[in-house]
This record gives structure tokens, sequence and C-alpha cells, in this order.
């Protein structure tokens, strides 16, 4: 039974997440978007911020008021910085509404790693223990019936995607972790700075936050979850000269002899079912340019003989599996939709 | 009254346009394609071609044999080289079957016009006739009735479209249209050569075959009709560092005193049942970002008082609207389908 | 004879203008950088704005205050914001220092059309009047005695140099020039803004400030100078995304028949002892990546017997002859040494 | 004392590194180019090749013959394939002709390890005995002396410079050594192909040849003989939409407790006196933005106290110091030159 339609508001819908949201909402059958908001943009149309929308929605960005959103709509994403998202949940949370929280601010289950990593304490402790790590492949029958969902961060949503088997399997060392990202420019979001200036990132290629970035307790805590204990990894982000994408290199010792036939066997069968991951052909790795736009995570595996380390490769959109996409993928399972509705469109290429 | 499901084959599917195609049928409610030709590829999956339609396609190609294909579907989309289209259009249309042709066979309506840009004797001068130029903003009447729709350039399609309010209406001097237009890599095929080699088009820009493009004539055939009498015009294409898109910018002088308003009315009145046409508010201008991957053609347009020139600028999406878009528009209109099915999901941003 | 050695200060150091002085200046064997100025970055070491220039400075940007940097230096380059430029301009040159400034203060000889132009009432009218339009190739002679060089703008440097021999040939109709030019984001400047934010612009292009580009009066004043009477003309700027160089498109109705071997030989003729402009060989156009990082001005010209239009195509690196070479290439000729001092390497390719 | 002047020849000149040799050979005040060699280009201008060095060059491409190139130059540079080098490299050594071959034939010490990574049996193994491996900041003394340098792969540049100080000075546990490395697209040379072509690369990203790439064992080559024992390692090579640079990120655990400043130090220390390696302050990463054009190695470290792994992060840019710099700087110590002869000019930026 599907449920009914449902009316939904994009909560800071400024941001390239939320106009990614709304471009993949526009797809979706039983969804109505009846509320954006913006404070800096308040009154004006949603296409002053979004020009490749015209002709497509007339809403106009509104002041964030949740009782005034709460009365417009029953679903809420919110596209917010972390530390503002957490009251807003809060408030949404408590007019009853579901939300899918684009932020960090509710992925963290310990609230002394959320203060440790964002130096903020977080407010609202109770409702953190309601939150669900909105990652389907790995917690689908909990975000059915959450009513809150933190949705995973672009690099975490590479990274344990491309673990998960691994370590569920015990096919590796566990100690011998280490995560290589590599990013688009869009993760950075849509604020311009001298980092993100044109001529500053064209041409160049640099990682930044090694071994610090926030992401890494969020790896970490689901992983260490599949291994059912605690587990510590190196993460290191890189920056790459394109608009949109995650590649992430995964290495590891296996535990076995090194046999890519059984590695790449093992990751297709935990995915076998998985709608929107692609466990590539065996030989064969992944190119952000084919999840451009889509929401599949592609997967390719080797197993070094020389080494004996597994080397895992995942490919992502950061803003749509890496965030829009899998927000809605959480909205589907929570309401009772297909999963893939509104999702099931090809990627752009090239 | 919507026609019922239509079976679709794509004649020549390993290059650019073919895979859009693909990726754009994906979206339509009533079509299904049934057959994709490569020679090269036979017998190998569509997704060998095309490893972003991974999961959701199980085609094979096949060799391209008109019997074959023309008993597993009803409609044809070629995605021929010129030349090699003449013969296939031709024979397809003579086993009954529909067709929108891609590439420039059946454009030029007089053959000698053909033959002296394309430097090759047009070997179907009848069929000739019956093709109708597939731009549906100019000629949807004709295309809802014809069996063979000469699909239109990337290029044409940006100019036609920016100069036809201004032609139609008789508000520029003819004698002084200035065609300049820049596109994206796509444009040049799939084909690999040293002139698209990654590090040479990379942080390059140049103009080229200026005065001598085979669209030029192309574009001239549409703005005499509109203007009912020959023209003759100067075009020019740059090849600029990205994936997709055209812009052109187009100048003429205009009859009257220049003035911005009126001359934005004129186009606001001229576009205003289009589905895929956004004339922007006065005093906005188009980029190609705001087109990537939809089917819409934006336009700005400014009156220069102290040049008395209009200057119009089009943005495309040449793959899109300048290719598979504009094809699938026209086999709607052909079907008797909404003409915006299938094309009416949002572009990419960015 | 040779001048002797020369101590330079580059005032307002921290933009890319800054930078490339810097690095040109590095290879020129008789120049000594001894002061850079940066307000923000006062007291910082220049590599902190330019890590690209580690190892090969330990210069420290020092705040602006002329008396002080008068004292370290003989020659100075302003690469200052236009209207800060004006009187920074006049107080080094009453200190006596010879002064090149990079900003638009003194190109335009009638300070009514700065003032309309640029908003701003000019402040030093009788310095105006010293000042001399820094293109060698037109001012040669006026620019080895100047203490005062106004360097010009970048679009105005490839619209000039493309136009210059049809105009002072007297082989084109004036009325009838267009000026289409296509620039690299550094053209911009290095101030953070969303419009230059990367993924807005990557993937991305557009026309803007269509016929009220402040680069038009500059370029209508040094045409109008070489034609002998006022010129009127059309000016469209575009963003392209990559880092460097202008690509300039230039149309006008030709006198004679068109005889594109004539207009190449009157550009060959032209330029025939000008170190920095490369006219191409028949039949070839310009790529802005052959003149990456050089002071070449390349330079292709067509004559079209369709429409009897000249074509000329210019591609020039907008930070060097467009911008910082150029401004070398003036305190060669005011200083005496060989013009090509310090701007003869080859530029980067690929 | 200076070596006296010296006549070059660049044989196999068609390709990037050919033209960047031409390119930074230009600012060398003791070298001249005598002879360019190309099959395919015989008898037409270097410039047909290489526009952007139009004005500065007249040489025409010749046949390979060495005896008659032999005639003209003292001093050569190969830049051809693999294998192809081998027997060019014996002919002119045995015209008593100092070489450096950029190719790959003669960088593996032992023939096997040839054979087996190259499949293909080394036909010169006496030579290859006599061959020094060029990377001067490990063997200088030797490369001094040397009449045939095997100048260093791309990555293994970036790899070798980047591990050295860990591996020689004992403080990591080098069965952890895990090389990550992203290139921009010169590196793939200058064959046009699919997997190069503009649209598949642009907005794309991807690994390769996992654990399989012929660079790997010329990395461990060097890395044990730093070490004093055979070392076996992880390496995956990138493929980045940019046209220069390589960026590579180094993991591997730490002996000691992990202290930055230490590790810093260390790496500060090995360095001091090398003119092109330039390790960054503490807590600054490198960027490849910073190299281009430029010999430069630019290093930054980071020991993470959660794993205790060192991170190790390197610059190059892959046709410099990856390629054809290097391959100056060996020419300058084989000749008693400056190192940094023709080397020192800044690197483009932006």
């Amino acid at each position: 039974m599907t449920s009914p339609n449902v009316k939904i508001a994009i909560v800071g819908s400024s941001g390239y997440t939320g106009g990614e949201l709304y471009r993949l909402l526009l797809n979706h059958r039983f969804a109505t978007i009846t509320a954006v908001t913006s404070e800096k943009s308040a009154g004006k149309p949603l296409t002053s911020l979004f020009p490749h929308l015209a002709g497509l929605t007339d809403l106009l960005c509104e002041p964030l008021d949740p009782e005034t959103i709460a009365r417009k709509a029953d679903f809420i994403f919110l596209a917010l910085p972390h530390v503002t998202a957490q009251e807003v949940a809060f408030r949404f949370h408590r007019l009853g509404k579901k939300v899918v929280d684009l932020s960090a601010d509710y992925r963290l289950a310990d609230p002394a790693l959320y203060e440790k990593w964002y130096e903020y304490c977080h407010q609202y402790p109770d409702l953190l223990k309601q939150a669900v790590y909105g990652l389907p492949e790995l917690h689908r029958d909990k975000i059915r019936k959450a009513s809150l969902i933190a949705n995973p961060g672009c690099y975490p949503t590479g990274a344990i995607l491309g673990l998960a088997p691994l370590v569920k399997r015990a096919a590796i060392d566990l100690a011998t972790i280490i995560v290589d990202s590599k990013s688009g420019v869009s993760g950075a979001g849509r604020n311009p700075s001298l980092a993100y200036h044109y001529p500053e990132v064209n041409e160049g290629l640099m990682a930044y936050k090694i071994g610090t970035h926030r992401h890494t307790p969020e790896i970490e805590q689901e992983v260490s979850a599949l291994a059912g204990k605690m587990v510590t990894l190196s993460f290191t982000p890189h920056l790459v000269p394109m608009n949109r994408g995650i590649l992430t290199t995964i290495y590891a010792l296996l535990n076995a002899p090194a046999d890519t036939g059984k590695v790449h066997a093992l990751y297709r069968e935990f995915y076998e079912r998985e709608p929107f991951v692609r466990v590539l052909a065996l030989g064969q790795l992944p190119n952000v340019r084919n999840v451009r736009g889509s929401n599949f995570c592609d997967i390719g595996v080797y197993a070094d003989p020389r080494t004996n380390r597994a080397v895992a490769v995942t490919a992502i959109d950061n803003l749509v599996k890496g965030a829009s996409g899998q927000a809605i993928q959480n909205m589907n399972l929570m309401l009772g939709y297909d999963e893939r509705e509104g999702l099931d469109a090809a990627g752009l290429f090239p």
C-alpha cells in the first residue's frame, strides 16, 4: 500500500543540497513541495536562487518559522548548517513532523563525541537518542520507523558503503583501514570564499584536514557498529576541480590470502538486493562521471596478492547519494513509498 | 487522446546523442526502447558503452539491419553520421516507420545546397521533399503530420530561436546579422582525436571554421523562410572547455530606435506559449549552466542605444534542445503525446 | 645603452596581476623588487598570498605609504582598484617616480568620459593629461618618454590589436564593428563572490554587461584615434570556465571585396616588427592555450566572401599581455631596456 | 667552473615532455637545441606541433637517425616510448653522447623485473648496468658521473621524495606503506583515445591499474634501496580532470608515537639543501597549483596521534619535476652547470 501524497518543506533552500532536493522531488509522483525557506531571500522567488528551476516552480522563499511551515507541510527536510539544525529539528519534531536533517547534528549518537568534534555541546540529547542514521543499506528497518533521520555526510556515505562488506564479513584487519577520498567542489557548499574562488580551485588539487575532518568519527561510528568493536581509521579528504562527485579509495589488510574473485563475490552478495548500489563487474572500476546526478553508489574492488590488501573504490554524487538523493530515499522508507520513487532517473553523462 | 505506447529503436547508439536519447526516454511514460544498434559494439550490452546506464537497461547492441529493427520498433531515431543516414532513413521510411534523423542529411531542402556544403550528392531527393525541419517553435503543425523529421543542428537551434522574433517581426536590418556561438566539447562527438584530447582543449578557447561551418546554410534557410527573402549572415563557432552547452550571441541593427523594453516584449509575446523557451526577465542574461541536461532554450535580449543594435543571447544544452531532447519533442508531436512528455525534468545545477 | 638596474615596488600585490608582475619580473635581469604592499597582509610574507613563489622571495608585504615606498624603489607598478589608484599614482608621480598604473584611472583621456563610465569625478585632470595609454604597438614613442603609463585593460588590448590594422588602413566600414570577447575567470580578480564561486562558473558560460562594460569607451578611444574620427562599436564580454585567456572575435564590413590573402597581408605588414604580435599563417586561427603565460598576442584573420565581412580573432593571456606583461613591456620602453627583457619565455602548454 | 655551451637534441619531440623540454631549455643560458626529431612530422616546423613556441624557434623536425643527430648535438634527451628507447639510447651511448632517457627502459636495474612488468626482454643489459636512476635528491653524485640517466617516472618522483625521509631514517613500519596518487591528464601522453577524450575526462574521476601500474616496481626499487631491504607497497594511481600535476598521499605506521613536529623536522633536515624540494611550514599542505610549470616538489606532513600513522603529501608538476624539468636538472649535474640553471622560474598561478 502506498502512502497518500505528501506535502514537503525544504528548510534552508539556498544551498546546493536545497536546490538538489527540489530538482529530485520534481520527479517524485507523490511529493509536493509546499514551502521553501531562506532567510536571506525571504520574499523572493526560489528561481532567483536557482535560475535552472525557472518555469518549474513559482514558490517564494519564506523566513523560517517552524509553526508557519508546519501548517503547510507534513514532511521536513533540513538543509541548514550544523548547530543551527539542532533546535530546528527539535521544534519540527515537537510539532509532530517527520524530519530528515541533512546536517551533522544528529549523526553522532554519543553527544560527547559530537561536542569533541564540533566544539559545541549538544542541546537535545534526548532527541539525539531517537534519531536514526539514515544509511538505508545498513539501517533500513529502523529508518522505516523513525521520525528523525540524521542524513549521512557525503564522505561517510562513500566510505561506509565501501567498507561495510569487508567489515561485516570480518574479512579485514580492522587496525589497517585507510580511507582516501576525493571530492568535487559543491561538497564545500555555496558560500563564496577564496578557497573556492574559481581560479584558485581550477587546475589545483590538494588534501586538507588530514586526520581531523569531522566526518572521521561518523565513519568510525558506523564501521565500529558493523565490526562489533571500536575501530579507529585514517581518513583524508581531497579537493578536486570538478562540480560533483566523491571517489573514495579504501585500503585494508585482508585476513585471508588475496583473492579478487572472492572479495568481489562478497560485495555482490552483500549488496545483492540494493537498488542504489552497483557492484561493478570484476576488473572494472568506478568513475564519478557515471553517477553524476543519480543516487547510485558504484563500487569496484581489487585484492592485491603482492601486499594482501583489499582495495575498494566507491563513487557517488555528493549532492545525491551523498546528500539530497539519500534524504529522499530515507523519506520514501519513512512514508512507505517505493524506495526508488523520484530517484530512478539516469545520471547525466557526459 | 494519448497515443498508445510506442516501441523505439535508437540507430547508432554509441555516440553522445544516442546515450542522451536513452537517458531522456527512460523518463518517458509511453516509450519503450526495444532496440539499439552499434556496429562496433554489436553483441555487447549498451552499458559497456554507457556505464552510467548500468542497472537501468539490459539491452544488447545489435548491428544495423533495418528489416530486423523494423520488426522490433515502430519509431526510429537515427543518430548516425551524415551521408550514412541518408539511405538508412530512406529504408526505414519505406518500411513505414516514422523517423527522426538527427544527422544533417534531410535538413537542407535544396539538394544543391546540400551538395555544395556537404560535398556529396543527395541520393534521395524525393524523400528530402517530404522531410520536415524539426524545430517545433517554427514548424509545429507540419511536424505533427510528418513521417520524417530532420532534427535541427545544435548551433542552428540556438541561432534560429534567437533570431526568429526579430526576423519574423521585421525588427532588424537583415543584412547586418552576426551569429557568434560558443559550444561545449560534446558537440564535437565521441570520436577521439588530438583536437579534442583533454589537455589540448582544457584551458583553451578558439574559433574554428569561420564563415564555412556547415550549420551556416541551415541557419540561413530558416531565417530566410521567416524573412520571406534570402538572408546571408555571418556565423562563427567557438570551442569552449566544458562538456555541454551552446551560448549564442546575436547582433543585428534595429530598424527602430533601440528600446530594450520593446524588444523584450516582442520576444515574450513570440514565445508566450512555448513550453521550452524561457525568455528571461528584463535585464537578465542566460547561462548554459541553467539549461544543462534540460530541453530549455533560455533567451536574454538587449537593445543598445549607443549602436542601435539588438543583442540576443540564447543558451541551450547542445545534447538536449540541440539534439536528443528536441528529437523527443518532435516524436511527441508526431505521435500525439504531450509535447513535454519525458522532457519536464529540471536541469542539473551545479 | 642599457639602463642600470632598477628597484621596483609592486603596490597592491595581493591580486592576480600583482602576483603575475612578481612572477615575470623574476625573469628580468635588471629588475629587483624591493617592496610589495598589501594592506590586509601587511607584515606577512608575500608567499602567504602566493605559495607558488615560496623559495623565490623573502619579501614581506607592507602597508602602502608612498613616501616609504619611494625611498625603496624607483619604479612603481600600481595594481590597485580604480578610483584608489588615482591619488596613489599622483603621489608617486609627485615624488618623481615613474609609474605604470594597471587600473583604469588614467586610460580615458577625457575626464568627462571617465566620470560617465566610472561614476566618479576624476580628481587629477592635470596628471591625466600627461598619462600615456600604454599599448606599445600603437604608442611606443610616447611611452618611451612618459612618466605615467595607463596600462590598457585586458579586453581593450585584444580588441584594439585586432582592429588596428583594419582601421588604420581604412579597410572597413567603421559603423559596422562588433567585438565579441570571451575571458577566463582570473580577469574578474581575486575577490571571492558567488558569481565566481567554482561550481557556479565551472561548466557555465554567459555574456554579461552587454553594451555597458567599462572597457567599451577605452576601445572606442583608441579605435577613434586610429580612424581619425569618432567610432562607436558593440562590445560584449563573456565569462568562460578557464583560468586565463581572452579570445576576441571581431566583425566588420570590408570596404573592398573580401580577399583573405590581402587582409592577411595587411596584418602581417602592420605587425611586421612587433616582438609580441604573432600574425598566424593564412588559414590558422589562434587559441588562448598557445599564449598562456606569455606576452604574445596571436591573431588570425578571415575575409568572408559571402558576407564581405572581415573576421579577426585575437588571443592573449589576460594576466600577461592583458595586464602585467604589458606593464613590464611598458617599463622596458620607459627605462630603455630591450622591450622583450623578462618577457621572452615560452608560454605553458598544455 | 662552468662547462661551455652545449648543443642538445630532443629525440621524440612531438609529445608533451618533448615540448616541455623545449620550453624549459629556452630559459637555459648555456643550452642550444640543435635538433628535434619526430617521425610523423619530419620536415615540418616544430611549431606545427607546438604553436605556443611560434616566434621562439625555427627548427624543423627531422627523422630519427642517431648518426645524423650525433653530428649536430652533444647531449641527447630521449622522449620516446619505452621499448623504442632501449636501442636508441644504446646507439647514442655508443656514439659517445650523454643521454637522459625519459622512458622507463633503463629505470629498473633488474632486467628480470623489467621483463615482468613491461612484458619485453631487455636487449641491452650491459648498458642497463651503467644507467643511473636520475633522482638528484638521492643519487646526485652518481648522476654527475653518469653518461646514461634513466629519468624517473612522474608518479615515482612524487612517491619516492615523499617516502625517502621516513624510510631512510627508519621512522616507519615498511610493511604498511600505501601510496595514493592523483594525476592530471597530460601524464597520459598526447595520443588521443576515448579514455582521454575531453568529455569523458572532464567532470570525471577514477582510479586505474590498482596494484598493477608499472611505476610500482620503480617506487619499490628506490624505497628498498633506502631501507636496505626489500619493500613491497600499495600504489594506486587516479586520473583527475586537470592538465598538469600529481598529488601523492602517502600513509605508513610510525615506529614512534606520532609527533608531527618531529616528523616535520625530519623532512626539513633531510631536504635542507635541496634546491627543488620545499618542505612546507608545519600545518600547511601542498597543492599542485603551486608547482604548475615549475620544478619544485612541495611536501606537507602530518603525524596522526589517533592512528599513529604518518601522512605525507607531495605535489609536483608531472611534466616538470616529473619529467622534463628533472631531466634538465640531471643534465645540469652531468655537465657541471648550476643545478638550477634554466629551472629557476616561478610556476604559473593561477
